[in-house]
């Protein structure tokens, strides 16, 4: 069955900003049925680049990036939950961005666009949550910025999350990740085809956004990973160029993502979602942790992986050690993975189990309450 | 007293590649005095975008980059010893380079320069330190790209290496290093203004190259380090600006850093010289270190630190342990240290008591041999 991208539309949204978006919309697929109790539904946040097509085939026969994860008899089972997944606010997926129209002028919003955070992000999606008539979610799980919003979501609106998987991520974003954010960023601005975002009638900046996609591979993946899948191979020859092609395997395969990336992202929306990620604090700039759980009701499990070093495992384990110290319901793993940040969406069965057993130990809770 | 840059020029220098340079010229310092018997001469490389400047202070009033290191008294002491520090083939202070004008067509080289190798950059330093009338060189020392040399002297040139003291660095360059040095390039070529290197005589590609600077700072320092000296702070603002001004402090740090890099560093050298580095394998592709280290006479210290990343201790304890799989001489030290592969510069007491001792016993043996 090809699963299809819905559209929900609203008249407006207002934003940590200050600024209102009207109107708006946002595109999402669901799998599997909502319950007549409408108690099994969970939403999935995307990644940083992700989209709303998490699972099953589209019409353009892709997989959806978390397909290992979610359908029949998976983690995420279809079979048993209704899942949603939407494509972030100021994402070029389909939700509203910098890339789409602007009502008010005929034109792309392009830098107008504005500037939005995580919270608007779960904002606009308890918008659609609402739409659907679900009152509380089963679970709002998400990796890397998706783990983001699932905690804004238990901290936004504790009681209508049941229970929260962040995956991979971090309460609050580091000097490191920012550096690396505003890394790609200026290398996107740096870019003349940039021309301050308004390129939508000319031609993007593909050279700055490879770039900044380069530099966001590296992140993603491990030392190890990278000794693993590249090491010092060459490509296609059998001793140095002595010049400035492509020499190791490693060069190649960076300079084709970067490529790739280009024809399906939108370099603005690449702007405006790594700001919302920097901007990410769940402390609000206080630093405790302790008081932004102190409302939440939800139970959490939270995994990291030992060779992730952009979002490390110790910020995982502020997160538990919070949890735990104000009684929260809180399971936590640090799951052994040679992928870097990348394994949260590779195929590795403990999380599977992992996740699994917490959605049904979460479900029975919830039926007997 | 003023320290002065000396310039040596030879006839010609036969590269790696097969290539012939001619002439070349090789920009140097030296700090103390060369003793009757010739036997005080230490050798220091500089990283990548360091210079001939490692001590004392220039008619510019500038400090050298080693200053706390090499000194009357300091761990290279020059009341004791002669301190030799050149900047490196395919650099831009001095040495012949991509910058440099092609005698051949009165222009600059630019991309017409021959790819160099590390072992090129040392092939280059041993003609100036023979000219200097030298034979054995007390020893050879260097952090990160400094280290390499080291080390490739001892494997180069094992007959005339007493000592060797790679900091920080790497017997092979790997995937993950390769990869930054790939990024920053690209960074660099992406820019229309680097014109395929023919930028002389119009404006340099200041917008990828400070890109490609930004991506290196992030990789000098640690995750820890950053959060110490940045954290989230912001710059000069109580609350987020939600524009793509500068937000928090480490935005406007490397920015900074950035902007001031195109200042003082020749984009094509910063293509030359991560090549160097990314072909530096001391076993030619062989991956056999013991083979590589195997006609090597020389005294080791080696050190690494345990916040540095880029160069990870277990590149340098896989040097230790050939070595002492091969009765070598060496010691072998992971200095405790927050600030990343940057650590070799700043002013740690055990590297300078490390460094001290082992020149005095090392000093101690020639004499008595």
């Amino acid at each position: 069955m090809v699963v299809e991208t819905q559209t929900a539309r609203f008249d407006s949204i207002a934003l940590d900003s200050g600024a209102t978006l009207s109107p708006v919309e946002i595109a999402y697929e669901t799998y599997g049925k909502l319950n007549a109790a409408g108690s099994n539904a969970i939403l999935i946040g995307h990644a940083f680049t992700g989209d709303a097509h998490a699972a099953g085939v589209n019409h353009e026969g892709k997989p959806g990036w978390w397909d290992n994860m979610i359908g029949p008899g998976k983690a995420f089972d279809t079979d048993r939950y209704f899942i949603i997944c939407s494509n972030v606010l100021g994402g070029c997926q389909g939700t509203s961005g910098p890339g789409c129209v602007n009502p008010a002028t005929g034109r792309a919003y392009a830098m107008s666009f504005p500037v939005i955070t995580i919270r608007d992000m779960v904002r606009l999606q308890k918008m659609l949550v609402d739409s659907l008539s679900i009152r509380r979610l089963l679970s709002v799980a998400g990796g890397s910025m998706g783990g983001m919003q699932a905690l804004e979501w238990a901290v936004s609106y504790p009681e209508m999350v049941r229970s929260a998987i962040p995956i991979a991520t971090t309460w609050r974003h580091s000097a490191q990740q920012i550096a690396f954010n505003e890394v790609g960023r200026q290398a996107i601005m740096a870019d003349p085809d940039w021309a301050k975002g308004d390129y939508y009638e000319t031609k993007p900046p593909a050279r700055g956004l490879s770039v900044a996609r380069m530099v966001g591979h590296i992140t993603y993946m491990s030392d190890e990973s990278m000794r693993e899948k590249f090491g010092r191979r060459l490509r296609e020859k059998e001793k140095f160029g002595f010049d400035f092609g492509v020499d190791f395997e490693v060069e190649s395969y960076l300079r084709y993502r970067g490529n790739q990336f280009v024809s399906r992202f939108d370099a603005n929306s690449y702007l405006y979602i790594t700001k919302a990620e920097d901007y990410f604090d769940l402390t609000n700039g206080t630093g405790r942790l302790v008081d932004a759980f102190s409302s939440v009701d939800t139970r959490f499990l939270v995994i990291s992986f030992t060779s992730d070093w952009l979002y490390p495992s110790y910020q995982s384990q502020e997160i538990v050690r919070v949890l735990r110290r104000i009684n929260g319901d809180v399971a936590y793993c640090d799951l052994q993975s040679n992928y870097g940040h990348d394994a949260f969406l590779v195929d590795i069965a403990e999380q599977t189990d992992l996740v699994r057993g917490f959605l049904e130990s979460t479900a029975r809770l919830a039926e007997a309450a």
